[in-house]
C-alpha cells in the first residue's frame, strides 16, 4: 500500500534502524566527499575538536536519507524534495555505531500550485545506541494526495 | 600557508571546479543512500517531477563539501561546522554535469565561548555548464584566529 499525504499527520510518525556504520565505511565516505584529516585518519582526530576519528556530516545526513527511503519514503507517493531547511551535527557519528532514527511531522499542508499535493515536512533524529542524539535534520518532501483528491 | 578567520572577511570568495558528474557515480550514490527510483531507473525518472534521471541531493551536497574541502578548507585552520543553515535543492544534477561551485562569505564573527577561533559563514552555489545554479548551501564553519590572537 502506498501512503500518501494523508497519512502523514503532524506528530510522531516512527522510529527506524538500527543501522550499523562502520569504520571502512566512514572512512570510504570522507575519501570520496570530506577528505579532512579528523575523518580520515586516526592519529589527527585524536587531537580536533571531535577528539577520535568522526565521520563526516554528509556521511551521517546521506545516512539518514537511507533509513527514511528503508524506513517509509520508498512506499511512500513522494514527488522529492525542494531541499533542508536545517541540519545540526550535535555529537559525533563514531566507527561502530549503531543509528536509530527517530522521525515526526511537524507540518503537514496542501500545495497552492499543485493542488493534488502537499507538502510535509519531516523532524528526524539519528541516535547512537547510548540515545544520544547525533544530528537533527528537517526537510520538507513533496507528497500526492489519495487518487482524487484535488482534482478539478 | 594555512588560512585563518582572518582571511575570510564577508565578500565573495572564490570559485572552484570543474567537477564532472558521471552517470556512474550518480546511480553508486542513490544505490547506497537515496534509492530512490527518480535517481536509479532511467524510465521511472523520466516520468518523475523532474523528468530524467537526477542525483540524489544528497549526493550534490556531498559533491560540494568535496569541492569546497579542495578548493581552500584542506588548507584552512577549520575545526568542524555545528551544521548546514539551509540547502536548497533548486534544478536536478544530471549526469554529465561539470559543476562549478561559487563561493562567498556572508558572515565572519568572533566566538565568544572560544576567544581562539571564529565563525565564518559560507554560501556555496553549485552551477552546471549552464550557469544554472542546482544548489545553494548555506554552513557556518568554525575556523581558528590567526596564531597568538584572542589569547588570554
Amino acid at each position: 500500500m502506498t501512503l500518501t499525504f494523508e497519512d502523514f499527520p503532524p506528530g510522531p510518525f516512527g522510529s527506524f534502524g538500527p543501522r550499523h556504520v562502520s569504520r571502512e565505511e566512514i572512512l570510504a565516505f570522507a575519501a570520496e566527499f570530506d577528505p579532512q584529516p579528523m575523518h580520515l585518519d586516526e592519529e589527527a582526530a585524536k587531537k580536533s575538536m571531535l577528539r577520535g576519528l568522526s565521520g563526516s556530516g554528509w556521511h551521517l545526513g546521506s545516512l539518514m536519507m537511507r533509513m527514511m527511503c528503508d524506513g517509509f519514503i520508498d512506499r511512500t507517493a513522494s514527488l522529492g524534495s525542494p531541499g533542508v531547511n536545517e541540519l545540526r551535527w550535535l555529537a559525533p557519528l563514531r566507527p561502530g555505531d549503531d543509528l536509530m532514527l527517530d522521525v515526526e511531522v511537524t507540518e503537514a499542508r496542501l500545495s497552492k500550485s499543485r493542488p493534488d499535493t502537499g507538502i510535509v515536512t519531516f523532524k528526524g533524529v539519528a541516535r547512537n545506541a547510548k540515545g544520544e542524539a547525533l544530528c537533527e535534520l528537517i526537510s520538507p518532501i513533496i507528497v500526492r494526495r489519495r487518487d482524487g483528491a484535488g482534482a478539478a
